[in-house]
């Protein structure tokens, strides 16, 4: 049987139901008061301009693996339900931005920066960068409560509504718990080991892969046992997922990752592979991490002690262990198939060795 | 027949509900990640520690005026589902002092300097105001999120949670458009009568009044005319609403609104006074307006000058033709009494000249 063309072309689907619910909000929204376009097309600017939909297809693949039909009627309300989970997402990032003072995000202004440029261009009052944090707020806060009306309006059954209703709720507080914990650990100036694997738990186990999975599973009416499996899985594979992440950060080709080589110490990110490199003596990472004005030797020199001191070997052998014992736990599960293979597919593709 | 205990004294019964569901949630949250405390302490305070609960009283009303009984099994669940717009109105009010630089709220620092004054205390790396900043603008986020979650938990029947997602999404959309309508009126120094009036409508007249009325007339499955009435009542009491407030933050006695005379004109508050004193003449205003270091007698003279040129007289009018308006439209709406006398009274009391 030849895969189905939502299984297929799972981000454009995605895309699409976004750009729908948006226009049709925009409608709404133009409405009620008509400079609030502003606020939509900026949101829809953001949400459409990119993004791998990692959150809709775990949480698509949740629903297959406990036997959902892709040319059934449920496809679509499930499509719809799913690509909420991107304006979750959208708040995640447009908030995280301000919070960090990032200027650019996929090579474009972030959004407090580009509404603090709309307020310098039309000569407006007051100071740009307020009107730019107003705005990031606002907009962050339109996200936020939309992934909500558009999970509610999505067309699935009440009973469905009610089983994910939990992990729904868990996803979004893990999310913003983890975003906490991240402010708090670089305010604390606590590069422990434990601290990177606690965050990485919340942001990208939990909010990215597991309740994704399970919010598709709770749809299907998955049995416990398959949720169990999906959530191991999910938990495992996230962790594994976000490690990987760290060492391109620092050791990826800037051609495939998209950012300058090492921009990850620049910015003084506290993942394990750091927190590992402090521990096993790698002391020129001291001065160096935070420090936007890093050069292009100094990276080459923290590279080779990363390697040297042992931490890039560490990480190597935790991606291989969460990644093997995440396939075990896909293995046991009583999955539909094509969920399994897909699953295991996406698995070994976002854990593999690229630099 | 007496009162019911929940018609008499609904503002304890929802400081209860908050109370109960923050506890809950902070155990849930504990269990997740223990500095998360942090972040619902921080919620926990704020809501705690004062409001009016003017949103869950009208939804309550909206309940009663479609017939539901205080003394039934739904008063519970109705409860839970009413005191959940507290929390959206959390987030408004931190994300509003942090988008305003607002130091102080109700007497006590707001939530971005607080948490910038924690940052200090413990001698933290990195800018106290940037850990403010994202502290309070997490702390935002979970108060919109867990809104919806508790709305969704409290145990209302499902037909009714159908039929209250439609005011409960254009309630938030409201909230979050006359909030960027705000600050996009500021920033473009736009003192029109009509933006004035745009704002009201949408920040205090829907966000405030109608919504949590049509919210409750939904919960209660209120007829088509009954839920008309009922917005109609709430669109035209809320801007009322409003005008006095605006009257107060200018003429209002300190010791009764808890804020130094004149506040509204050190913050530059464009209200529908301000701009008819401008558009009538009173030219004193053009640089008193927003100036923080603005003295009692020239507070005095701007007083003296709205009252001169009719721009009081104008809003007194309009506040009086509202409130009858508005009064005429309740009369006229099929409730089940007592919530029409009770809707009466708030509506009188709320609007009556107090200086």
């Amino acid at each position: 049987m030849p895969p189905h063309p939502l299984d297929q072309e799972l981000p454009k689907h995605v895309d699409a139901a976004l750009a729908d619910y948006l226009a049709d909000r925009r409608t709404l929204g133009a409405r009620m008061e008509s400079n609030f376009t502003d606020v939509v097309d900026g949101l829809a600017d953001f949400v459409l301009g990119g993004g791998k939909r990692i959150r809709p297809t775990f949480a698509w693949w949740g629903w297959r693996a406990a036997g959902g039909d892709p040319g059934g009627d449920l496809a679509g309300p499930v499509l719809t339900a799913v690509s909420s989970l991107e304006l979750i997402q959208a708040c995640a990032l447009i908030h995280d931005d301000l919070m960090d003072a990032s200027e650019t995000r996929r090579g474009m202004p972030t959004v407090h920066i580009r509404f603090g440029k709309k307020h310098r261009d039309e000569g407006w009052l007051g100071e740009a960068e307020r009107f730019g944090l107003a705005a990031a707020v606002l907009i962050g806060d339109v996200a936020l409560a939309w992934a909500d009306d558009m999970l509610f309006a999505a067309g699935l059954p009440k009973d469905a509504l009610q089983r994910l209703s939990l992990p729904w709720r868990d996803m979004r507080t893990e999310m913003l718990a983890g975003q906490y914990l991240d402010v708090l650990t670089q305010a604390r100036g606590d590069s422990s080991p434990d601290a990177a694997l606690r965050i990485d738990r919340l942001k990208t186990a939990a909010y990215t892969v597991e309740r994704p999975l399970h919010m598709g599973a709770a749809i299907g009416d998955a049995p416990p046992e398959l949720v169990a499996g999906l959530r191991a899985f999910g938990t495992d594979i996230g962790v594994a997922f976000q490690l990987r992440d760290d060492l391109l950060g620092v050791f990826g080709d800037p051609a495939v990752t998209g950012k300058p080589a090492g921009d990850d110490l620049r910015e003084g990110k506290r993942t394990l592979l750091v927190a590992l490199g402090v521990e096993y003596g790698a002391d020129v990472l001291h001065d160096a991490l935070g420090r936007p004005d890093l050069d292009v030797d100094t990276v080459d020199e923290i590279r080779a002690r990363l390697v040297e001191v042992g931490a890039v070997d560490a990480v190597e052998r935790r991606i291989a262990e969460l990644t093997q014992s995440a396939l075990t736990a896909l293995a046991r599960a009583p999955i539909a198939e094509p969920a399994g293979e897909r699953l295991a597919e996406l698995a070994i593709s976002a854990t593999k060795r690229t630099y």
